[in-house]
């Protein structure tokens, strides 16, 4: 499994992945999820990807080729993220199509999606979730954040702390704090974190982080946020027992 | 969906489920998915359920039809909470032996567990997850909470909370702001929520708790919860950037 996210507000765009790859939990190995595609000045492109390894690999392939023989619809030159985010879900229908019956055949998940955020001149920042089928979803005001892979156990944080108002730097730490949830409940999600800031209008990426699994401040933000739980946990009011007059019991006269 | 938990520690016992059942995102409604069977002095049990409501149903039926016609073996009779739990687990698979074949039929998913918790005279207090399968197991200390239903969102939580030395009532508070923030997360789980307290070698259950949607105390805790989050990720170490020495770009020369 994977997990990646892309949180998308008033000043910017954060980008997180986790590096983790399995196939079984006998065959677990770290792939790089992020990539990005930019152009000085004038776009910043950055694609996160999860589900079928070989499928998303030969995905991001593609798009490397159409830039390197300079196709005429490219990462380079499609001239709106939308068109971006249709043009690599027309890439995921074109390979799973000649993945597809095989992969059927063993009964091999051949599902993936991408998350595809930064900016294009001319336009505000964005950010898309193409599917696995090749349709998109754009992140909106009110539900700034969008993921991909194994998401559940990150979501509660980003419900409880995103706003589309929110400072840059604070999201950055949300994003961080929802991959190390993540990590630790479950084994298939794991180092490195690779993790980009975007300032809107900026037409750079000047903000990048890896994360390797001893790192001290993933260590350090991980103790800091268990002993913040804990005490925040604590600190709740008391609960109010026998609030219920009869027992929860089965009728057995 | 539902979301149901329990905690194992050395003071007692906490379980805890939610209410609600959907079949389609049209059709949610509310069920009770807690059972007291207990005998007053000799043994306390508590039994929670998720899956397919009308096995879990039927099971918990056969449960008391066994108790009402004073059968050898039965809930107020078995010696172990062990031989409570394979019990339970022969009654999933006899229901499902006699449904299995017309819910196939039309791809309806017979699936249900459940939680086994509670004491019997002569043993200390334990905690059980009865699978669909009919096979259990039991909490340690290593790993003393157990779930069923819709799990991932309540888990990083109890992961960062939960220890077999903690203090019941705090215990009590973790398994709530768990429920909670699934909640939040999953309209597929929601209230009310039902929660007892089990303290060990009471052989009787004294603490029980039923929040309603609006209740004062859930939105206080959630408020509460929601504040501690964001001032917990605020708090957060700053983060530094740009420890890449080169962009994560794809190879194109």
């Amino acid at each position: 499994m994977t997990y990646c996210l892309g949180i998308w507000v008033k000043e910017g765009l954060i980008l997180a992945a986790d590096s983790r790859t399995n196939a079984g939990v006998d065959y677990i190995s770290s792939y790089q999820k992020m990539f990005e595609f930019s152009v000085p000045d004038e776009r910043a492109l950055m694609l996160c990807t999860s589900g079928n390894l070989s499928i998303t690999q030969a995905v991001v392939h593609a798009l490397e080729q159409d830039i390197k023989r300079n196709a005429t619809i490219n990462l380079y030159t499609l001239p709106t993220l939308h068109d971006v985010a249709r043009y690599i879900g027309r890439q995921i229908r074109e390979i799973q199509e000649q993945d597809r019956l095989w992969l059927e055949k063993d009964n091999i998940d051949f599902q993936c999606s991408f998350l595809v955020g930064g900016q294009i001149l001319g336009e505000p920042p964005q950010l898309y979730l193409v599917y696995s089928q090749g349709n998109c979803i754009r992140a909106t005001p009110e539900t700034p954040f969008l993921q991909i892979g194994e998401t559940k156990y990150g979501k509660p944080i980003l419900d409880r702390t995103v706003r589309y108002e929110a400072a840059l730097d604070s999201i950055a730490k949300c994003a961080l704090l929802s991959i190390d949830s993540t990590m630790r409940s479950n084994i298939s999600v794991g180092p490195p974190i690779n993790m980009v800031q975007y300032e809107a209008d900026s037409f750079v990426i000047r903000h990048r982080l890896q994360l390797q699994a001893g790192d001290p401040y993933l260590i350090q933000i991980r103790k800091h946020w268990e002993t913040s739980l804990r005490t925040a946990s604590e600190s709740m009011p008391a609960l109010v027992w026998n609030q219920l007059s009869v027992p929860m019991e089965p009728e057995i006269s």
